[in-house]
């Protein structure tokens, strides 16, 4: 007893980002955006209602790692090895063009001390898989040819920005860098991304087998498949990866379409599959917004002080270079325009991967308050302008993209 | 990033609670128990990894609370209400008889001083419902007659529970009893639960109404479910009730036989209530485990002194004293021998209530560490031995009770 607060928090977030999300796909937008509304509603931006603490904190975590394992599950592993390459320079081009860009924007332009400069370029970098990946399935473009590519590129920016703040960190903290660790978090990254499916997939086989010692008894798919992702989720991170990517990897496992590197497809049970999907999908319907919901949380727009005459010049210029910094990253690739524009546009929400980045910054003192107050503008603008610039370009070529109310929530939350 | 351990924590709890509830009633045994153990075996008592932090506390209550929605959702309000009269000779009876027999015991035989003995007297009240609940469920009995007698109880009993507990926290702290707050807490208590499920019931039409709105869309359900009854857990402990009446309440107000009190019987949609029970059942199966888990987690027998002289003969006179105040209770009602008997067993397990009360003792410095110690054991004595005793009950009268494993987990996580 005594957890009244938490109770009645959760179903404030639960109830408002379901009617935003709703809502927002009523007016023709995706439905994330009404969940991270929710969060700026919910939060010190506007209300103040909701101070995210531990618990909410862990379940959105909880939430994203889900979501990341439901996209993993439907995630053709032959596609996403052939769209690879164009992945890689998708995430390489869109990874150090923002950080040169933003480090000599900062740098030379307005004249900020090095390591300053460093972290803002840093913060550029990032891309939310999370909203990313979102956003597409708002849209219904998961599945695509451009969706794959996308997905490709953000799970290596992903890894790719974990040993990035761990350098950057370092040296703020402690003035040098040790690139052996740094080369030690990327192998390690890398190494389990490729090793946990083939990990993962034995224990399939054996939540099937329970399944059928239990007498197709309910609960165990639940129970067993969250723990499983649970778990790659904690090893994911105890090598030095993001937590998502173990969701990512578990899903991945568990998909229709696992195939092993030579080339063998393993025969996998539909009915299986389906299940998993059936009993998961709630679980991931209830505790994704809240991910959603506390990115919106976590900024605070009050604090930005927009009298400051500086404020709108250094905005402008660094929103430009967190655009163009992912924007030409896939124009670099063989597509039709209008795929290497998207790709890139789904490339640009910095999301809470950003705002992680300006944090850091801010706490370790290198980020003084009206630049972290800056920053928090751009991740926000990078992060609610896409959705609406994707969505016209789908709009533009005439491919329907209505019905999204529907199904969105049927793909992803 | 950074909450690893509760990642790994979870999935351990998840893993062997499940694996343990599939052993349990692969041997005939009814579930919960393999979960209780599973709490046992990783808290201090044997291996000592997990230590339930806030997250864990709070999703074991939300789970609680949940189990006791679906509880409601799975009630006939008419059935409660006829056997409405024994369900109070039960409670009442269940309730004062521990009290007065075991303050004489403590007061008279052991001569403890007055406040420890009203404090053991008062840990003896306490009916678990949740573990309650959850035995008949294992056993395929909670529509049964007596499974309506033995849930009016346990309910009436959680609100009597409450207001002793205010009543001697005030007295061990302020050396005085304050009737008129501990009336009015009674009062609200009992006005909730009479008012909630009137309250909630608009509820479902809402809910009903936003699904359409939406065009069914899938998540809409599970969130908006979970939100009311989070809510009314919130609003339970608000006024003052156990938070898991309010999620009583809030299944009772969706459940398929809704009636109100002059009589009428409203139409329910009975796809509705298919929906909702599909769609949040798996989440239940998740996080009702984690509460049985808990329940395990906080017991530490490592503390118990075994060698003590006065251990035995203590614990033998209070378990003996706890299970014939409950029985005593049951065998003032009019049903056959063997019905009045599975009642009072079903009432005897005390489980988290009596853990909350003993600690609540140990904390306000009533009750010393050996006397602490005991009052565990006849608890985990008190959880632990009706399960065994009602099925053998069930056996003896030549019910069908096996394939426990199947129907159990069909009904109750």
């Amino acid at each position: 007893m005594g957890n009244h607060g938490i109770f009645i928090e959760l179903a404030c977030i639960l109830l408002l980002a379901r009617f935003l999300a709703m809502a927002a796909a009523r007016w023709g937008v995706p439905s994330v955006l009404g969940e991270l509304l929710a969060g700026l509603l919910l939060g010190p931006t506007v209300l103040g209602l909701v101070e995210p603490g531990e618990v909410i904190r862990v379940l959105a975590e909880i939430g994203i790692t889900l979501l990341l394992f439901e996209v993993g599950l439907e995630t053709d592993m032959a596609r996403l090895v052939r769209t690879g390459t164009k992945s890689v320079v998708v995430a390489i081009a869109g990874f150090f063009l923002p950080l040169f860009l933003g480090f000599a924007a900062c740098f030379w332009l307005f004249e900020l001390p090095l390591l300053v400069s460093l972290f803002v370029g840093g913060t550029l970098t990032a891309t939310s898989i999370g909203i990313t990946v979102r956003v597409l399935a708002d849209l219904n473009r998961q599945q695509s040819r451009e969706g794959q590519i996308v997905l490709g590129a953000a799970v290596l920016d992903d890894v790719l920005g974990v040993v990035l703040l761990a350098l950057l960190y370092e040296f703020a903290v402690e003035g040098g860098v040790n690139w052996l660790s740094a080369g030690r978090i990327a192998l390690f990254a890398g190494a389990f991304f490729v090793v946990a499916p083939l990990i993962a997939r034995p224990a399939s086989q054996v939540i099937k087998r329970l399944e059928l010692w239990s007498n197709n008894s309910p609960g165990v798919i639940p129970t067993t498949v969250i723990a499983l992702v649970l778990a790659f989720g904690w090893l994911a991170s105890a090598v030095g990866a993001p937590e998502v990517l173990g969701g990512f990897a578990a899903g991945l496992a568990l998909s229709r379409r696992f195939f092993l590197p030579w080339g063998t497809i393993l025969k996998v049970d539909q009915d299986f599959a389906h299940k998993v999907e059936a009993q998961v999908k709630p679980i991931i319907h209830v505790l994704t917004p809240i991910f959603f919901v506390t990115v919106g949380l976590s900024v605070n727009l009050r604090e930005v002080d927009f009298s400051s005459p500086l404020l709108m010049p250094f905005v402008l210029l660094i929103l430009v270079v967190a655009i163009l910094g992912k924007v030409i990253g896939a124009i670099l690739i063989r597509e039709k325009l209008r795929e290497r524009l998207i790709i890139g546009t789904a490339m640009v929400p910095r999301g809470e991967v950003g705002l992680i980045f300006a944090e850091m910054g801010l706490r370790s003192n290198v980020i003084p308050d009206p630049l972290y107050a800056a920053l928090v503008v751009v991740i926000v603008l990078t992060t609610l302008l896409p959705p609406f610039v994707m969505k016209s370009f789908y709009r533009r070529a005439g491919e329907v993209v209505e019905g999204e109310d529907r199904l969105t929530h049927g793909s992803a939350c």
